[in-house]
């Protein structure tokens, strides 16, 4: 594909400054990019590579300024840059053609059209998967599954029984959605296993990345929300319900029954108890520990998570912590009655 | 499956407040059930949902009433509900039918009497396969490894060689056991592999959730004791021990050759260091870091992992540190004679 | 393979004590090695076992004594046991042999000489597979990768699209090489996708343990330095960079853009924010989250990471701060004037 400057900054909404006629066939980082190639600079701190980058044209943020070089001025360059992006490279990547013959399909699976099926491929029955989606080599869906239309599962995906998969969804690959939860419970032998036969329902546009483990419901649903992001090695537990529009980073972990509202971010390696709510909005700062409900519209940080300023202030405080103990010492010296001071 | 309230009531020991006669078919939450579903109550605490739930029966916990309601009253509620879940749901979950065409098996491998095997599994030469195990789709079971009988294997699991693995077991999807351990020694080129050369046995009635990694021992056996219950996303390192009955929850990490006495229990995303010892019955909260060995029957909390009492007053002085070091400054100000103020 | 005691002494460089013609035809742990086993003993603290063990060898620490046993002393027991491993161990553990009639091959695949490729295999169009290469049962490869000499992947790893893998890596079951970075950008509907379109390539002798997730570049590529060795369960984001010779360990995360130096040891559980950069041969202890960039050579630990001497002087400090709190209301009790006391 081929595109001017000109034609990538109507798409963008942005202005062009310099040569609006440059073609661009392609994008690439801003130390990478050369001749035909379109880059972004994500905000003005970083303007230094701008004297130095090869690229073509640049999408640059509001207001900035770069001699003889050709810039599209947006307001919000990293939006611009992944419309720039979905621009030049649309498609799933070389996916399947057709249905592979090793695939093992069951006879009462229903196929929507245009489906893409790997090779080694399994379908159990009862199955029904939407038009347009498209299935790597080595994908499980167990019987009874629903996968919506145009939705992309990577290789080696374990979709097990009675799940169902929205539209226009992305799994990727070693991701299992519908394994049994953990629940147990104790008798005199040891820890009895309660059947778990709930499910899970993933919304539409919902993509998940890669080893993340979300488990089926005891009884009713898991449940993520539509457009929510799951980064990899994420695991969610049973019968919890992650609302519309969350962020989940790697490695995050949620216990079971807890419910997060709408755009919830939570960052890298948090973890949270069960059954509690994390309220719209609300932001948990990597590697914390989330033990109570958090009401909307709330950044919390630290184990276990206060509001940010709080555990800000503690951290400060932590960093002195040695030196108070000294402080405290000489007051103690110079209080301590001479006689009382062998002790 | 039909029962009555009453033959419910008898099996689990409880006794009947209102009709039992009423016919059961089924479990649902609390929220969810309707006519001719049974539900429970973990605890009194939550006896407002007695009054709008439409279930025809509620297991509850002795002492509690409920006017115009059938109840079971039991001692353990939570027991008595697994117990009710595995009545109405005894079995696998719609398990593979036979030996599927696609299944590659060695000529060499030991098949039990009723085995189910999936599609696009593969067997090992050596290998021998329990009476009624069940391997979804996708299942790899290396050379010589020994699964045993009634153990369910869902797809896309790893069995490395020479593994064994016991009775009435299940593995959840994506999980690997038998990887090689992570050991080298430095020379002057770089890091040195060490041959992983041991094997994994896991005992009987362990179930292991999904995605988890369990290592093989460098030399001998790592070993998961009978009963022991893994959740999801769990690294178990070579030579490893955990005793029988002990909970793993998810994301935890144990290092190589340490040992778990029996029944302890290690919350979410917690890590033990390795060469030590956890004692019998100890639990350590979420989150925390085990650096040191824990004697039997400690509950232990925080990075570093200390009992769990010290760990809350710890905490609870973080909480007010900034207010102390405001006291502290406070305390050296009354105190500084006039003529040293300036410093 | 049989060996004398002085023939494998002289492989390490060792000195014999004892009976140099005893023969020996395997290695045991020290507590299980018996008749014709050699064992190691790691260093002088372990020394009771020498007493115990029923090994025909043991190699010892320089300046090692046991009476009536075989020693051999060597100056760095732990890389002259790894050396008598690869010595008794030399081989991958039974790789499939040729390639299986399973495996589904596209036709513009390069295939080296003496390639073995497990059942259910799938390689898809333009990939190119080393001489001497595995793939265990279950491996999927994607259009256009290259998979280096002698490389062992094991069972059900996915290799997604255009990555390169270097010669003589391992790659442990359940991995997934070259999924798609985390990247959206925020617009009036939710989180607009960022295509990833990057690569991953992993340099020679990577070793990658199970179940760890890598992402392809967004442009550009994520890349694994030669001599790395990651554990089980490891998250490396988009576009980060692992100098050579690193050592990840089980279930570290690593954010997008990050760049390690040569050398770096990240412990278990660690965290690491994105965009900045760690130097060649600094050390992070476990569970430690990185949030700036750290100079070389340097020790770590703690949330946040700090020197690992000002981590342990606040550490000491935290065990005692209930008591700081004690005295410090002893001072203000002491100090405050009579008239005062009562607020």
């Amino acid at each position: 594909m081929k595109k001017t400057v000109a034609e990538i900054a109507q798409l963008l909404d942005g202005r062009v400054v310099g040569n609006g006629e440059a073609q661009i066939e392609g994008v690439a980082g801003i130390e990478d990019a050369g001749q035909g190639e379109i880059t972004f600079l994500e905000s003005k701190k970083l303007s230094s590579f701008l004297q130095t980058t090869a690229a073509s044209a640049i999408i640059v943020p509001q207001g900035t300024t770069s001699e003889g070089q050709t810039l599209i001025c947006v307001e919000q360059p990293r939006l611009a840059f992944a419309k720039v992006m979905r621009l030049f490279y649309p498609s799933v990547p070389q996916a399947p053609h057709g249905i592979h013959p090793t695939a093992a399909i069951e006879k009462e699976v229903q196929l929507g059209n245009d489906v893409s099926i790997g090779a080694h491929v399994s379908i159990g029955a009862g199955a029904v998967i939407g038009d347009r989606a498209v299935l790597f080599p080595g994908v499980v869906v167990g019987p009874d599954s629903r996968i919506g239309h145009g939705t992309v599962i990577h290789a080696n995906v374990t979709i097990r029984e009675g799940v169902t998969i929205g539209a226009d969804c992305i799994i990727h690959s070693g991701t299992v959605i519908g394994s049994d939860g953990f629940g147990y419970a104790q008798d005199d032998q040891g820890h009895l296993k309660i059947p778990q036969v709930g499910t899970v329902i993933v919304e539409d546009d919902v993509e998940i990345g890669a080893n993340v483990t979300i488990d089926r419901g005891t009884l009713g649903a898991t449940r993520i929300g539509h457009g929510v992001k799951i980064d990899n090695l994420v695991q969610i537990a049973h019968n919890v319900v992650i609302g519309p529009n969350s962020l989940l980073i790697s490695q995050v972990g949620i216990s079971g029954s807890t419910e997060l509202g709408e755009g919830v971010i939570l960052a890298g390696q948090v973890g949270v108890v069960g059954h509690i709510k994390i309220g719209d909005r609300s932001v948990v700062g990597a590697k914390s520990g989330v033990s109570k409900s958090i009401p909307s519209e709330n950044v919390m940080f630290g184990i276990p998570a206060r509001p940010i300023n709080k555990s800000k202030r503690i951290e400060a405080c932590l960093s002195r912590l040695p030196d108070l103990f000294k402080r405290v010492k000489e007051l103690e010296k110079d209080q301590a009655p001479p006689s009382k001071e062998g002790e």
